[in-house]
C-alpha cells in the first residue's frame, strides 16, 4: 500500500510513465487554452479569460463499469473518457479549455494498451481543443480513469437544468438510442472493429455537441439544457425536477436511430433504446415558445428535433401516436440500482 | 456495466446519494470561494478572481493502495483525501478555492462508512476553506476516491520545482517521517483510535501548509518549492531534476520525529522514515543564499529547518555527521515499483 514506501534505489518508473504520457501530448500546445504550466510540477497553472466564468466537471470511466477491456479498443477508451466529460461542458454552453487525467493501470497495460489509449485520448484532445494540463498515476489491478475538464462560458451565460417553464418546447439533437444499439452490435460482433460507421462509431467515439451548445447559449435560445448521458427518460426527469415542471413527449417525434445496422433492430427496440439508452451525449434543451420556430431542423449537420413540451403538471408523460397518454418512468442508467 | 442501462421504474438511488452528499456540505457556503453553482447540474460554475491564475491538481485515494478500510477510520479517509490534494496547492504558494469529489462505493458502504467519510471530508473542507463544487458517483466493489482541487495564486507568483540554483539553501517545514511512523503505530495498535496526538494524527489527519506556502510566495522568498508526499529522497531528486541541479543534505540537520510515541523508534528508523517516508505533506523549498537568514526558525508554530544546499553537481548527497559523503538515492514511494 501507498503508506509503506518502497525503499528501492532503482529509477522511478512512475516518472517514465509520466514522461511517456507527456510526450504524447507535447505536440498539442496549451498556450491558446490558457495553460501556463502543464505536466511535471505539483499542479498545473491555467489562466482564465476575463469576462468568462469557469466550468468544472469530473467523470469516472472504470473498467468493468463503463467499459470492458476485452471488447472496447484502447483507442476508443481514450477518446470516450474525454469526450463524455467534455459533453458536460457542452451542456452548459461552454468551451472546453483543458483537462486532468487520473489513471490507474495494471503493470500489464503499460505497453500496447497504454499506447492505444493515449493515441485515442490525444485525438480527442486535439479535436476538442482541450489540452492535457496534468493528472495523477498509480498502479492498480484494474484500469481506473477519472477525467476533470475545465471549461469556460461568458459571464451571465451558461445554461442550467433549472430554467424550464411550462409551455417551453423540448428539443433534442441527433438521433437517440444509437449508442445503446451500438453497444449491442459491439458485444455481438467483435469483428466489426474496422467498420466504425453508424451505431458502432456512436458507441465508441461519441462527439460532444460543443458547437451546438455554444450557438444555443450565445443566441440566448435555451431556458434549460443538459446532455443525454443516462437516457432520455432519466435525464428529462432530472431536468423537470430541477425546474419544478413536467413534460409531455410525443412518441412519434422522438428521433430514432437510422444509422448503419439500425435495420437489424425492431422499431420497438429502437424506441426503447431512444427512450432509455444512455451514452448518446446529445443535448436536451428547452426553448420558450416564441423562440422555438427560430431553431433550424439542422445545425452543422446535426438534426435538431422538437419532441414535446414542458407542462405545469409535474410528471413526464409519453403521448402515443393514438393520443393515449402514459407515464415515462426513468429507465436509464443508475449505478446504484444495478 | 454502464453501457447496459437498468430498465427500472424505481426512483434513482444515485439521486439519494448525491442529495445526501449535498446536505453534508450545505452549511459550507461557496460564495466567498467564487462558487456560483455547485452540486446538481451538469457541471459546477466558478468565478475566478481578476489578477489571479488558477491552479489545478487531482489525486487518487484508493482503498488498498492509499488506505485500508479495516484500519483507517472513515473520518480520516475523508479528511486526508482532501488535505493531501490541497497540499499540492500549498506547494504552489496558492489558496484552495473549491474541490470536486469522485466517489465509487460498494453498496455496503453507503451507510455508516459514508457518514463518517463525509464528516471528515466536511471538516477538512471547512478548515481549509475549500467548498465542494461537484463530482461524480458510481457503485464499485472497492472504495475509489479521486479529488480535484482548484486553487488560485497571484499572477506572476507561484513557486515551481524548476527554479533552484546552485548555492540556494534548502529548507523543510515541520518534522519528517512522522506520518510514516504513525502508519506503523496505526498498523500495530488499532486500539489507539481515540488518541490522535503526535504520530498518529500526522498519519491520519495531515495538515497542508497553506499559510506557510502563501507567506513564502508573497514575500518572494522561494526559488523552488514542492510538497513532500513521497519522501524526501524521492521528492528532492525530482526538484533537483526539474531545476537541473543537485543537492547536499546535512544528515544532522534533518528534523526527525519528536512527537508522542517517537521514543518507541530507534534513531536509525526515525532517520529512515525522515529520508524515505512519504505522506508528511510538509513543504520542501529553496531560498537564495542572501535571503536565507530572513527565514525564521518557526512560522505559525511550524518549524522551518535548513537541511542543506543546492549544488552544481547533479546528484543528491547525504553528508554524515563525520563529514563522510554518500549518495541519497530515491527510496520513497513509487506505485510502479511496488
Amino acid at each position: 500500500v501507498r503508506i509503506s514506501p518502497v525503499n528501492s534505489a532503482q529509477q522511478a518508473s512512475e516518472r517514465t510513465l509520466i514522461r511517456r504520457i507527456a510526450s504524447y501530448f507535447a505536440a498539442i500546445s496549451g498556450r491558446n487554452s490558457g495553460l501556463r504550466l502543464a505536466i511535471g510540477d505539483d499542479a498545473a497553472i491555467w489562466k482564465p479569460r476575463p469576462a468568462f466564468q469557469t466550468i468544472l466537471t469530473c467523470d469516472w470511466f472504470l473498467e468493468g463499469t463503463h467499459f470492458l477491456r476485452e471488447i472496447h479498443p484502447p483507442e476508443a477508451v481514450g477518446w470516450k473518457c474525454l469526450a463524455r466529460a467534455v459533453s458536460d461542458i457542452a451542456a452548459m454552453g461552454g468551451l472546453p479549455r483543458c483537462f486532468l487525467l487520473s489513471l490507474a493501470l495494471p503493470g500489464s497495460c503499460t505497453g500496447n494498451w497504454l499506447s492505444g489509449f493515449l493515441r485515442g485520448l490525444r485525438r480527442a484532445s486535439a479535436k476538442l481543443h482541450c489540452p492535457l494540463a496534468g493528472g495523477d498515476t498509480t498502479r492498480r489491478n484494474e484500469i481506473l480513469i477519472n477525467i476533470t475538464v475545465v471549461g469556460e462560458v461568458e459571464l451571465g451565460c451558461g445554461s442550467l437544468r433549472s430554467g424550464a417553464r411550462p409551455g417551453d418546447q423540448i428539443f433534442v439533437s441527433g438521433r437517440l438510442g444509437e449508442a445503446q444499439l451500438g453497444w449491442k452490435v459491439a458485444k455481438r460482433s467483435r469483428g466489426l472493429g474496422g467498420d466504425l460507421e453508424g451505431l458502432l462509431k456512436k458507441h465508441l467515439y461519441p462527439e460532444p455537441r460543443i458547437e451546438l451548445g455554444r450557438w444555443l447559449v450565445q443566441n440566448k435560445f435555451v431556458s434549460a439544457m443538459m446532455d443525454l448521458s443516462d437516457g432520455l427518460s432519466s435525464d428529462l426527469a432530472r431536468l423537470c425536477e430541477a425546474s419544478g415542471v413536467g413534460a409531455a413527449i410525443q412518441r412519434k417525434d422522438v428521433p430514432l436511430s437510422a444509422g448503419k445496422f439500425s435495420s437489424a433492430f425492431s422499431e420497438k427496440s429502437r424506441l426503447a433504446a431512444a427512450l432509455h439508452g444512455g451514452d448518446d451525449y446529445e443535448l436536451l434543451f428547452c426553448v420558450r415558445k416564441d423562440k422555438a420556430k427560430r431553431i433550424p431542423p439542422k445545425l452543422h449537420g446535426v438534426a435538431l428535433t422538437k419532441i414535446g413540451e414542458v407542462t405545469r403538471k409535474r410528471s413526464v408523460q409519453l403521448v402515443e401516436v393514438s393520443g393515449k397518454v402514459g407515464l415515462l418512468r426513468p429507465g436509464g442508467w443508475d449505478p446504484f440500482q444495478s
